[in-house]
């Protein structure tokens, strides 16, 4: 039996940081917002650069013991045993182009272990939270990944297939052939919907810390399992090819066709 | 001037069967449901059917001199001018997968044209109204196309990218090279997207007549251009190997890259 580390004032924290993004992601939505390219070519907009600065506030105000992480700045206490790891905006394409999959991410991670995450999509008002050792909940009710049995009927997300490089695009031609149907244009909330057992496996490559830290608690609330492409935990300091699974059975054939 | 040969009578109605969908569809979402492959392996659900059923059922008691062509069941009427043209879901994947990107197609056309168009997603509640010579509304408020320049910069979105099959791949990658940035997952809501100018073009292939009609009015009221790969315009006998630009003046250099 897991006892969970996370104290209840940190999962109230992290839920008040949440309502914080989620405010003014949506008086910002579909409005007009400054924007500017990044070095990796990916856009942010004030938007991203608003809500992590606002989370980064409430850290440093509310819960100075702790660091945080995030997308658009440097680290805050980095020597700190608790790091918060915020993605303000995950999926900026689709904030900019209207679309309600985007999500902001927030996780707690103890000694380099992700122990709770927040997946929080506020048009929709979807909201994912995942704690060591607890049952997730989707909207406040437990939310369970659905089995699976066979890997020719599995439903499998990604965000955006230019992430698999041409020497790799073998590797989600792979995937495609060994599975039932796809679902492009994921961003953080496909996670979400995995744990909630509408979609069977997600499979992405190269995403940062904070893309995929708050999403390892949503999914193992959940029943599922994440791991990297080797089939490791996802700490810290882990590459970023990550795969989601809700039925685990699915885990070592599918962890097979990656390592091919 | 185009005088629109829509009656305020034919608008209202479509709004009713937008509304009768919605209604449907909101009370099934994420909720359990049957569904079956179809001869082409995409996905059907009872949803679709109840919907589209009811629509049915509706044109036939309000507008019986009316024809109707729908996605999952015959034509009715075929002889009439005026065709009801109904997609119940557009993206039943995503609809299955609780993803908020689907939505309900309503068109309709006079001798073989589309002359009004409806998008609807019922969970963020977003609808663009199309109608030919007319503005198109967003939830009641004029949508229009946004500017783009250049064609390197313009935000491409579609929905599945396995839809351009093997031998056609190279245009999609052909595409990818010569814009800025892609979107996938789009299913319609993409093209309101573009009504809206929230991004600047969208190409799919192989569109059904009921995956495309209600588009066409939609992006054209709103100053785009939606036409077939050829830059012929799209009518109930088109292919579905579709363009929707909101900057015109990107057409020439996009039609030649299609037809290369």
């Amino acid at each position: 039996m897991v006892t969970t580390l996370v104290s209840q004032e940190q999962i109230g924290f992290a839920l008040q940081l949440a309502d914080q993004a989620a405010e003014i992601v949506r008086a910002r939505f579909r409005q007009p917002f400054s924007f500017e390219a990044k070095s990796d070519a990916s856009p942010v907009t004030e938007v991203d650069r608003a809500v992590e600065a606002a989370c980064r506030a409430s850290v440093a105000a509310e819960r100075p013991q702790e660091g945080v992480i995030g997308e658009e700045y440097g680290p805050d206490r980095p020597q700190a045993a608790w790091q918060w790891i915020i993605d303000p905006i995950d999926g900026t394409r689709a904030f900019m182009a209207g679309r309600p999959t985007f999500g902001t991410l927030i996780a707690l991670a103890f000694e380099g272990r992700p122990v709770l995450g927040v997946i929080d999509q506020p048009i929709v008002r979807d909201r994912w939270l995942g704690v060591l050792g607890r049952a997730t909940l989707f909207n406040g009710v437990a939310a369970v990944v659905r089995p699976c049995a066979k890997l020719g009927d599995a439903v499998v997300g990604t965000t955006n297939p230019e992430l698999f490089p041409v020497d790799e695009a073998r590797r989600w031609r792979d995937l495609q052939a060994a599975t039932g149907s796809r679902i492009y244009g994921g961003d953080c909330t496909i996670y979400g919907a995995l744990a909630s057992g509408w979609l069977d496996v997600v499979c992405e490559r190269g995403l940062q810390l904070y893309d995929f830290a708050a999403l390892v608690p949503v999914i193992e609330g959940a029943g599922g399992s994440m791991t990297d492409w080797s089939g490791a935990p996802l700490t810290t300091t882990s590459h970023g090819h990550v795969l989601a699974v809700g039925d685990r059975s699915l885990l070592p054939e599918l962890l097979g066709l990656l390592a091919r």
